[in-house]
């Protein structure tokens, strides 16, 4: 898979982040494979009970995290257990930043409960999408952030609305990459609606990590060359049958490339 | 009010906190005047999202207690916003615990954003009633306490199951006794499926609050001399109309007693 | 506050219908007075539990609106507790269609057990906003009135895209006026975000209520002369200190100047 | 599997309803192979929103069941969707019956657009179990279902509370039998806090169900003889890996011993 024109290009040591989310159940439903996904991915988004997740789940993912030195973030997300988090939704600056730390809050609890630490936010779902473009939300994020206190780095899509706020307030920003996502030439994202959005073929979602983890390039889907995308982060989805096995596959053909996996908080 | 009976008991100087319960809203919806309370009580029992309560609320209430010196307790709950937190339920031990250190991590992080800190635990309704005796569930509350770290003191019922519980983990506990709720020559509360279990004259209200702080005794209603409850904190009730009225009266009346009023935390 | 020259317009007689929010609290919180509403509207938009409304607060207000002869509304809503239905929300249209028939279902078991029916539809909040201009969740919300049978009445903004939708699948529609909300020249209303978006004075509002009733016709809040509009019925709000009194002296008012009122449905 | 004994005893042509709980999904969580079992059962217990279930699921079950000629009832719940209905609550008896009215209308409203009717009620969970001796919830249950009219069967436990309610309010009744819970020689169900409660040898399952409904005797589990179980309808649970698989199996064996597979609404 790896092809040696690849390899030929890589002169320095590459470093790499895995997040994916986890704890996305809620009470007695089941989504991810928490316990399996821990043994692979580095950063760990933890759901916290406003679009998936629950105490009881946050405490255990929390454990295995800590345990497995698996970094722990908050996924935070609207209030929208029925629509999983997808539903955008006009909250006002306000509440939204209430929301947020409402929600790092709870995690943090249970961080801390297992002896480490909140070490990130990543926004969910429609939140996530809309403070690509969306200032005002993406400045209540940021305030929700501030406001939880501890300078939390925020996890998202780089050049996005809520990066630009956070670096103006003095938070860190760490972008993100998609193994299993379709980019188009200008480093954007094929959206969901559009046919081709995302990469169901297993070799092709392991070569696009692998391209952009040794090469900080991703063949667009729209043809052309390829296009360059910077992150420090790459994010494996958790959530379809198979999921574990394909982030093992990825992570082993990342660590056969010589690429270091490793946190970034 | 006070007889000169009353008062020639009196040798040494009283100390009483005054406890209420804030924040019990949800969204659009507003319960109590949290602003008039905070500006009697010593100690705010702030609602943390499971039977009222929400995130701005949360900010507010704790930002307008930290500039009053008003101690915040979290005032935790089954996670029933239908039934106001009022409906026993059966929660395995482990979830409930888990529902307990999520709430006081939720609040502790808008207690912090204002420059304190939670520093108590009052359970609510009908949790509060169940753990007078159901040990299993009181031995949960308490797990959720420990978990949350910080050891925090729990607020409640004197000689009550969550009382022993806390008290074998090394928690501290603090007694409360009830301005407006009748007792029986026991030491017990009337249940309020009982006919004058709440006290809605407001003189005798004032007059209990007063026995109880100056002399630590309260009038039975079942007839009899006088009871004694030894109790560190009074539990005055902000739902009703005239709650603020009611709460400053008694706080004067204590204050022209003699009786200092000041947090136990 | 009549004046002769409003008087002399009227040669015909006229009809119209009181609306107002009902049962709109949830659980242990209240917000509407509602026994004291239904004494004076002709027609009650139920809440059916998802902006607000529970079970019991529906069985009561149906029983009540039963008994005195008031019509019965399904005021349905975005799935949102937390923001009283007043965040949009992008919900994909399908899921929206079976949320407002859900409501319907669940509010018409109600209506029945009163001896009466569901007789119209009416939706609250962010959504009623929303469907003034979205064609798509207007459309959708006519699918679900559609998918609950009984061809029920929608009541709304005159114009909507929700009305037009409604009028294209065959459904009667309604149009409303408020009372106390300013419009502008070109008979729409001022957005709640403007200033003066909502009219205070007692009788302001009963005079504009008035003028509408007898003649069709509202100043409007940016000068000029008079906009026509055209509606069935009247919207009165019932949320606010006072609003079962002036919705009191709005029904004297009109009943004074000859206008008949009476349900739609 | 089946005895030549077993068969001996068998005179007349036996009938028999195959019952499985479906819907229970909640928006992006699955639960059940709905559409795997409603191509096995004849009644479709259908969650209504308060421990599982939403609109849409509602309305794709309600289309399928109609479209196999599958029976809907209403399994009706405790309003807790984080412990998924199976924490025992103290509900006010009024609250109660009015919330189990409240599912009944909501399931009511999609089944009639399916173009059939909601034919019976039977309660989940913790609500379950607690009706089999609470005679204020069982009363509660009773009235909700009366209050939603139409006279619904209850299917239920046989001899529980519940059923002596409702026969007493002149509703029908429809007892029930499990094929993978280990009964005791009373006739009562090994609780799920002991060993041994869950069958989970498919064979063992298939054989009870088998000599329940050809000649309505269970062999307990705790030895001795055998023991008489009345009922009209044998439930199957759909929520473990390979319970659709088992339910085919199930209703295989009882065709083949001539058991006549029929909805008993």
């Amino acid at each position: 898979m790896k092809s040696g024109y690849l390899r030929d290009m890589a002169h320095e040591e590459k470093v790499i982040d895995l997040n994916a989310d986890l704890g996305e159940g809620f009470g007695h439903w089941e989504l991810t494979d928490d316990e399996g996904l821990l043994g692979v991915v580095t950063s760990a988004n933890v759901a916290c009970g406003f679009h998936a997740g629950d105490p009881s789940r946050m405490r255990r993912v929390c454990a295995l995290a800590a345990a497995g030195s698996v970094r722990i973030g908050a996924q935070v997300s609207y209030r929208d257990l029925a629509g999983f988090g997808r539903r955008a939704m006009e909250v006002p600056a306000a509440e939204l930043a209430d929301e947020i730390t409402y929600q790092i809050g709870a995690l943090r609890v249970f961080a801390q409960a297992a002896g480490t630490q909140v070490a990130y936010v990543k926004p969910h779902g429609a939140l996530y999408n809309r403070i690509v473009w969306d200032k005002e939300q993406a400045g209540a994020v940021v305030d929700g952030v501030l406001l939880a206190g501890g300078g939390l780095p925020v996890l998202g899509l780089p050049g996005s609305a809520v990066h630009e706020a956070a670096s103006a307030a003095g938070l860190p920003i760490v972008a993100e990459a998609f193994a299993d996502r379709a980019y188009r030439a200008d480093g954007s994202l094929v959206p969901r609606t559009e046919p081709g959005a995302v990469i169901h073929d297993a070799d092709a979602v392991v070569y696009q990590a692998l391209a952009f983890a040794r090469h900080g390039v991703i063949i667009p889907a729209d043809g052309g060359g390829r296009v360059q995308v910077h992150a420090r982060s790459l994010c494996l989805h958790g959530d379809t049958p198979g999921a574990v096995e394909l982030a093992r596959r990825i992570r082993d053909a990342l660590a056969s490339a010589d690429v270091r996996i490793e946190p970034f908080a």
